[in-house]
């Protein structure tokens, strides 16, 4: 029998252990695992798009485990009362094969999108880091904030939507969390306040949510919603005066922010993470962590969560794997059970 | 939530419409879907290699219905009591992303791989085919040869193996089937008696099961053994001599019995369903459909099974999509169930 992790499972897995707690396990994890880089075998995840959305499977695999996500993205989704990303996922054995573990992966791919931007803030962001800045309160904006509150010494979160009802629903719930809000208006004269921006916004094609003009020295800042081909969030010529960091430079050079650029000399994450490149130089620098999500992360918080699952007792059973005496022998399956087929 | 279908799902699914049924409906349903080859987006699949193995995922895509399977081979298992093949697939909506259905795919993939063969044995055996030998009589073996009965006239199934465990299996299996089995010892001897040879098995590397001077005019092989780089089962002189068809050349030259050719002028099944081509041109020639397996026949297989277990109410209910009232609060989910967060 394969275990099999719901929504509520998910949910009371983290209920558990904590959210911070959780956050500050999965940065680690994160880090052990892109420190190995070189033990994956890694391709661009397999993009399907279609007029009102894009379809992906990410696979990925080292010795012991293969990896891989379904992760839809379809804008015009709650227009129906539907939510713009569904995500599922398996972990399975590279010696047998077997699946091990099916679970949900919509809430999965928050924390874990999360979580690797808290990672790589670690790297980036100055030490003295307090406060932060976040352009777009959609479905993933709580989960990047709490990320960079658990790891990093984060004070201040100003917080910008076009939506109001997106700045309410993000402020009811970050009550409660130590967490000093608040509102901005005007995104050009807050930058000057801060110390880390966040960009998630949903919106498609080449935006400018940032503009280069308006940057101050030291800042850094992770760029979350440009993630997809023709959908960007930055200033190219922030791109250009920053350095920058991205996941997979194979992958992004087509989905992150980095596809405005005709050349480029970024730097992927486990290089920082290994010390073969060096973060942040200076406390004037501006950084980028360009992020538009890699197959590692969800890797990563699949293994997290297998072994939590385990180690709790959570998660259900699911009757995947037919069971037969001898292995030859599928058919055995059938022969209790077909009395038409001779019609 | 998602409709699940487990192992026993299927198994009650294929005993409520009966086999034969089964396999007929299956083989008109490829073959309507072969026939609007242009309609899907392919691709060949995207195997990982191990030592032990292989892991697999196979997309393919219209507009309607994203299907994917995730699929091992690992020829080993058996030793330690576990099946070779496991499998297990996804049906989705294009217009939402959203899934609709996940199915075990081990039982499945046994059928649309054997009503595949019987599709193409339709347009490539002759017409009078009677009788059949069967060469490797492991997991495959008896839903390739009632595939085969349930839409050519086969009434004489010669059976072959070098394991004389799986030839008491396989005739075990069969008993009361309405077929007349005859055991065969010398397969050299036997290939002058029948109309269409079935090669299925499953040992690595280059073996020559069929060798090209003991074909006689008129016969139709189906080769499903030959499925991965370095595996196959026929002379190459056959497939120098043979009409062969392929169901999708890209992925074929790399894993079929074409790969032993440098050059080939082979055909796609899609040609010779649709009149684009043509099938058998004469009682003399022989025929190949060399088989590997392909993403559009997981699809047909999942949207059959799909509607059957709607229609027949069999299936499972998973919970896999978060419900949450504003689609851009997904953090809702978390809100009330966090008593450690704040440590």
């Amino acid at each position: 029998l394969i275990r099999f992790l719901t929504v509520k499972n998910i949910i009371n897995i983290i209920a558990e252990i904590g959210l911070e707690t959780c956050f500050i396990h999965l940065t680690q994890l994160l880090q052990q695992e892109f420190s190995r880089w070189q033990s994956f075998e890694k391709m661009p995840r397999i993009a399907s798009h279609f007029p009102y959305g894009v379809i992906e499977l990410m696979p990925i695999h080292d010795e012991q485990f293969y990896a891989y996500k379904y992760v839809n993205g379809h804008p015009t989704n709650p227009q129906r009362g539907q939510l713009t990303v569904i995500a599922m996922g398996m972990l399975a054995e590279v010696s047998t094969g077997y699946p091990l573990l099916i679970s949900e992966m919509t809430l999965l791919t928050a924390l874990r999108t999360a979580a690797t931007a808290a990672l790589a803030s670690q790297y980036l962001a100055r030490s003295n880091a307090r406060s932060l800045l976040i352009i777009g309160t959609g479905s993933q904006a709580e989960f990047l904030v709490l990320a960079l509150k658990a790891v990093l010494n984060i004070q201040v979160v100003y917080f910008f939507d076009i939506d109001q009802r997106a700045l309410e629903k993000f402020a009811r719930n970050l009550m409660g969390y130590q967490i000093e809000l608040r509102l901005c208006n005007d995104v050009k004269k807050i930058i000057k306040k801060v110390d880390i921006i966040v960009t998630a916004t949903a919106k498609k094609g080449q935006t400018l949510i940032l503009e280069n003009s308006w940057l101050v020295p030291g800042l850094h800042i992770n760029g979350i919603g440009g993630d997809c081909p023709g959908k960007t969030e930055l200033d190219p010529a922030i791109l250009r005066r920053a350095k920058v960091v991205v996941e997979y430079l194979q992958q992004s050079k087509c989905e992150g922010e980095i596809q405005q650029l005709d050349e480029y000399s970024c730097v992927e994450l486990w290089e920082i993470i290994t010390g073969k490149k060096t973060g942040r130089e200076s406390n004037d620098e501006v950084t980028v962590f360009d992020s538009v999500g890699f197959a590692l992360e969800d890797y990563t918080v699949l293994k997290y969560f297998y072994n939590l699952s385990k180690e709790m007792g959570i998660g259900e059973e699911i009757d995947l794997i037919p069971k037969v005496d001898d292995s030859r022998n599928l058919f055995s399956l059938l022969c209790t059970r077909h009395p038409k087929f001779h019609n």
